[in-house]
């Protein structure tokens, strides 16, 4: 069965563009508002591939509308609430809330291959938090960003400030940008340090690029590429010591695999090299 | 009664230039020398804003000397040291001190506004720690800095090496001019991501850019802006796991705030947003 | 009796070029291919100097090879491993080896002084691990880098993921490298904030610019230079409030040194200061 | 519909003992052995209770059996595993699978109510990991404990070791214990501060006595007890500062609650106050 | 002048009861509540003492009061609170008051010397906050306790919950005590680990034994005694590898001290030795 | 070749006592001072043994001398010191000797096989540091233990401190006995935590039960045991979370060992399995 298969929902679109490549669109007209059905099924489509054991290798994620990746949270879903007992109670079931909507955003953090967002046109609020929990972020020439949370008057809570701190490279001009909501061009998210680069060819330019490079990603070993993640992530929340001694742990038994003498074998060869799944799928 | 009344001190003068934002400026001729006094003044002035609960929502942090922020330490303060009964008394005595130092030159850390540093000239020695415990730091074009601690046989201690790996993107970089001491330019700076950005106009340009932004800021909401600060300040010191349940923990309350609705209602009506203080003032 | 005498080893030839600089050059043809023999003795020579208390105040690193640092780890070390009882006794031996090659190669962290990486030509895999424990890193203009292991079929294991979330400052980019192992220039390591700087003038012109800097770091109180690399890299890996702490306690011993009198004599007196070695040495 | 209706399954029974409390029996004849099928509805069961937020304000835990608690993992289930590609892939399928298995085994750390262990007879191997994930743990008199786990040739790896020397106190005799395997009884396990308590008259003088402990927690503030419950976890694996501060950031909301007044208004009153369950059902 | 010249309050009584020791009496009559004007009073009190380098080596807190330590928080300062604009706002306001509410009750930890709770009577609620805070707890026969603070609808919040399960040896128990609010005896704070002792002779005779054993520790080196208190609070919140770095840092300046050879002096010829204030009184 | 053979120094002896088992004897007399030759030679030893991979499965340390485990540091080896050029110099030289020293004596955590210590008599200040880094502490009833340090005008820095609030559960008992430098029984300790036992029958009797104890866990699987040993320390340093996703790692190859199904034959056959060693010697 076809990897894609089954996995397309309402408002996401997913297409098998190469050998374990999966593109998933977002498309939920007129701007990719996330209502909190669009973000449990975004959050569910992640879980479910790696659930799942899809040969999955690398994920592109963008958007099928012209000119916007995304708008950010629905402004429906803003404020409402369920109705509660007190003012305590009243905070709780919102700390609930935030709690599953952080795990769903979350997501890609949790697949055990890379997962690329690829935008273009408007990258507002959500829409940050979003692609700081990709592992790499590309952005067409043009792209307009903007940490809007304070213009609405909280402060963003779905990753932007947990990731930013640790994958971004100027504090200063972060937390302008944190603290104004005002624009920033693509140049500028590139100077600090949220982007691997900028792409020009609009939408399709970007999504090409990015398709390209998890092309690339998905024909290496996926023993290395998960393993590189893993320990990437591990390395950001802990100490270089601690960060040792887990890596140490993790190759252990890593490094009893074939792909090594697989990788050697083809080398020499200059053939491509074959690799097995991570493991037997569920479907 | 007025923001900045009674506010001004010795050496620091205090105003009020837009509605919300403060202006500090250091003018202890000829260098902004930082002496004990001076930086307990310093430190005072920063929590006495917070303690009070003045409706301040940024301040700008600046000199009033033509040619330099600040030449760091006074140096009539470096190695006199209270007599004391035997090494190890000197060294605790010396700890006691330093802390008190650390404290002080803290103390934007622990305002719940933003605090921008606006540097131009000469910023030396303690003047690095000063701004890296700032949020957001901008420097005129030209500006001079310098780590310079080792040429006076002792290591940056009160926040520059703390800061540094945290709040920049380039440790080789870093590290180079912690050792060297050496002189280095706001492109530089720029570079290796201490700054947001580099001002035209010397010292009049950065101070205006610099005030420009925090009236920018003191338009949104300051339930979103100390919220913001909070969070960051905490991101960058825990795991994103640990981030994510704090930042929960804390919007949980913290959207219940009315200034939500009063953001929405003013985007729709296209008008300014008007927010009541986060907190009773005690004057 | 000289610095360098004694030290120079079957792979690598130390120099003493300036002085308390140290000039270690690997020279092993044709690609200085790491077997375990070499990064013995890499990691060697380092703890050696360490323990021994010669008076090194900088150390440069650099290849004598005229088109390559390093190829990476002598590929006929991988996979080999001593037969072993069982799967997980074979785990647990590749833990053990895992965990004295990291040793070896985090050796330049347990110095006293800093080391600096004087890369030209091709850095490869391992490369990547050896340059990241340094303290500064500059590249000859035309470098190449590539973090190889996934094309090996591993996760990089020797420090390249420990250390690169912490001294760069672009992750998206880094983990575009990290996960598809492709040729990266010297610009781009500049971009990822990987290199302090990329120097013209091919291996001879990066080797002078970085002895020049290490020359430079060598004329500075060793109190000075020492305690701000213990801070720094203590910070890199703590909260800034833990590092206050830190720092406190480590500055009050040191700030009872005669390097901060003697610093502001010869400052005086437009003099070179002359600093005491840090102790005693061994031999 | 009762707060237990539909709640069972195959070899756990659910019963409403008190005013929310529930009472879970464990019964997979002849000893209670955990097979993937079994600590699959364990976690299942806490989990589900959460998330349909029943207004459940405690629950006990215990064996309906007469002689044991658990045997601990169904050992049909150990080494089998599931075919892999290479070892490196079996490594990998061992670890997801243990992730899982962790997640099941430590649901009770995620309900919001306190889970009261109450043993009695064997409580072997996984049992230990089961009662270490509880809030509260009584054994019945004559109970017998073995962390059985080195005896089958392996290290605990679901959650005895990561609780153990954080919820006792003795971490001579837990190394001891562990390394051993030898059964040790219910007044070691109280010397060891596993236990808050040994009880007598059996099985059933247990149960009782977890019930009534129960029951007088049901009397509480949800409120309070749910918000203490997570202070506490978080103070487990936190530094007393950054506890302090998130228990202001999570009080800053709870005590906005009507869980005060009613409080102190039932209790000027002499009568039992009546809370609000935490949140709407879902049922 | 006297070491406790000028530090009583109106409400705690302090006096010097053998040379460097200081003996603060709670008095405020019927049961010692804690209102705010009373726990500033108690912070400002530990804080003076520190600020001002009076010579103290040891302090013994206790309560007046013949028939209780504290009955805890006084319930006129709950719930009232400052009317705020909105719901975030009074969330906002309450954090800041936690935090300044844990600042004064955790005033202890910041002393050098240490700090012995002596308690009698009944010690209720912020009672445990209170002791918790201190290095040594003492208690006369008869004490009882509770962590009441569930049985006003709230979580403990001033130093209780960050407390306990570091300083304690069996969170089942812990947990138990907190869940349910219900009074425990002094053996049972015994065997939780909260204390160090039960003595008989009730409120005399707990005080007695506790000023004994601050003379006792009033003998000692101030400079071993409190580098042995800041170094088991450093360990308390760090991994055993952080604080052995941390604890050579300290030493490093601290075993510079006369009190060395002063104390082998005075083993030697069998005498009293004589010790240097820590520092200089600013009196 | 025997596993002991070569491993007795001049201070320490060496013998096998049973299979898989080294008891190691200090006896210098007259009272086991530690010189820094001695703890040199303590360290060496352990670290000998791990290194050459000798098949050890526990040690037992004990004194060969009648009444006493140690009096403790050689006081011939406090205060001299080298000399040094300045106070800053001599702090540092301080330091560097304290982390050689804490190294040493820290051997037992670095071995792969469980360290019981096996005390009577006298055990004086780094006779404390000395158990605490060893895995298991058995006392003979009448052992007298005092943390002697603030006795000489010193806190103790070579463990005590580090260990104590992680692996004893009185906090307040702790402090009493570190701020006074008391004597305590080995009743008091057991309270403490600090022990897993006290055994009659003196010096005989405590060794007999900790080689008794040490045969028992050298008939475990090494691989449960080292990776149980392993599990705990990480568990000891980091959260609950942490160390899950550490021991999944872990065991994600160390659930490949041929002792799991070795184990399980042998339960059937009521046979002692056979283990193979965890590594090929190097002898």
């Amino acid at each position: 069965m076809s990897l894609a298969a089954n996995l397309s929902s309402k408002w996401i679109t997913v297409s098998e563009t190469h050998p374990h490549v999966l593109h998933a669109e977002l498309s939920r007209a007129p701007v990719n508002a996330f209502s909190s059905e669009l973000w449990a099924e975004y959050g569910g489509l992640m879980d479910r591939i790696t659930h799942e054991g899809r040969d999955v290798r690398a994920l592109v994620l963008s958007s099928a509308l012209p000119k916007v990746f995304t708008a950010g949270i629905d402004i429906a879903d803003l404020g409402a609430g369920a109705p509660a007992a007190d003012d305590a109670r009243k905070s709780l079931a919102t700390h609930t809330h935030l709690k599953e909507f952080q795990h769903a955003i979350g997501s890609p953090e949790r697949c055990p291959f890379p997962v690329i967002a690829a935008v273009h046109g408007l990258v507002i609020g959500l829409g940050i938090d979003i692609i700081s929990a990709c592992d790499i972020r590309l952005a067409a020439e043009g792209t307009q960003f903007t940490i809007k949370e304070v213009d609405v008057g909280l402060a963003a809570d779905i990753g932007t400030l947990a990731y930013l701190p640790k994958i971004s490279g100027n504090a200063s001009l972060m937390r302008e940008l944190a603290y104004t909501a005002r624009m920033f061009s693509a140049e500028e998210a590139l100077r600090l340090g949220l982007l691997s680069n900028v792409v020009a060819g609009g939408r399709e330019g970007v999504v090409r690029a990015a398709l390209d490079l998890a092309a690339v990603i998905a024909q290496k070993s996926p023993v290395a590429v998960s393993g590189t993640k893993r320990i990437l992530t591990h390395s950001r929340d802990h100490s270089v010591a601690q960060n040792l001694e887990y890596t140490a742990a993790w190759n252990a038994g890593a490094l009893q695999t074939a792909d090594i003498p697989e990788s050697l074998r083809a080398a020499k060869a200059r053939s491509q090299p074959v690799f097995a799944p991570l493991r037997k799928s569920k479907l």
